[in-house]
């Protein structure tokens, strides 16, 4: 456990996010992620790796079987919850029900998303890669549908995460909230960033 | 510009590192990175998203001509050196040079740690992958030597980052500091977590 939990601190403050998914039986699932990445704008994609243990496995299933699942930011008060998603329940628990995190269903996308959740996203399943060091998977996903308050988007697209309340992770455990030191301006060889915003 | 700012935060906080690497002829290289994740504790690895762009190809070079890379995490003090190492310095240029952060280089392991970071990760390279949805590239590597001040690892091998003075980012320009919420307990299905350390 503790070349566990110092590795696993290695990487630095992580996205810490709920992934929603349904069996194509109409079971859903939640679980809890923390390597979760940005992979590009044009088409809109992101990264997720899942490790082959039974709790991501009913995830890493039902993204294979359906093609889509959600990634929900978690704000303060779903701590507890979220991280009790991690539990290994059996398959056919609903993690939703276990933990108390309604689930919310959109017209025309498959997958459950959290009710409670201030920023919601859908997305439909692109490639998946085995990294051979391992056994864990690298799996990549489009961004389809995106549910948040307007209010935190600014005039250039950027999101302040701390207006919609996402909270960020450490370790296998710790969760914290951040606070702005400042943003910059893009960089060019000759000139020094200046803040922004 | 705004999609483009828009999807680089849905991500949620980043961990955001230095990456140090040299060429085969000696000259050192120093990239700004926000898309590393922990990989696996046994053995120790960690992964990166690096975009096929200017800045990003001389370390991707570097790292398939050598085999090794380093991860340093940044402080407060740093953010501003950090932040324009993103700027596209010619291949000649040390970005170390140009925005004023020391190297330092240890016996035995080919590429440059930056001297003031507080926790520096030595790594070679195991894997890559190839996203075929946007020709970005998922590269592996191991854990091969760990310096970080040790009052900051408790006695279960977890890191107290906020001890260590490692920020968060999100989008592409902005820098978080991070306060703990809470630790939690290992889930266990019919048990709720509780608060630790």
């Amino acid at each position: 456990f503790y070349r566990r939990n110092l590795i696993n601190c290695l990487s630095g403050f992580k996205s810490v996010c709920l992934c929603g998914t349904m069996s194509p039986q109409g079971q859903p699932n939640l679980a809890i992620v923390s390597s979760v990445i940005h992979v590009g704008a044009h088409p809109p994609l992101m990264g997720m790796l899942m490790r082959p243990h039974v709790v991501e496995r009913h995830t890493i299933e039902n993204i294979d079987d359906t093609g889509f699942f959600t990634l929900n930011h978690i704000t303060q008060d779903m701590i507890t919850a979220a991280h009790q998603t991690s539990a290994r329940y059996p398959r056919e628990a609903s993690e939703f029900k276990a933990v108390g995190l309604e689930e919310e269903f959109r017209e025309g996308f498959f997958a459950p998303y959290v009710a409670t959740s201030p920023l919601k996203i859908g997305l439909s399943f692109k490639e998946k890669h085995k990294i051979t060091s391992n056994a864990t998977q690298f799996i990549i996903g489009q961004v389809e549908e995106l549910i948040l308050p307007e209010d935190a988007i600014g005039e250039d697209g950027f999101i302040a995460l701390e207006k919609v309340g996402t909270v960020t992770a450490s370790g296998l455990d710790s969760y914290y909230q951040a606070e702005r030191i400042t943003r910059l301006s893009y960089a060019k060889p000759d000139q020094a960033p200046t803040e922004i915003d």
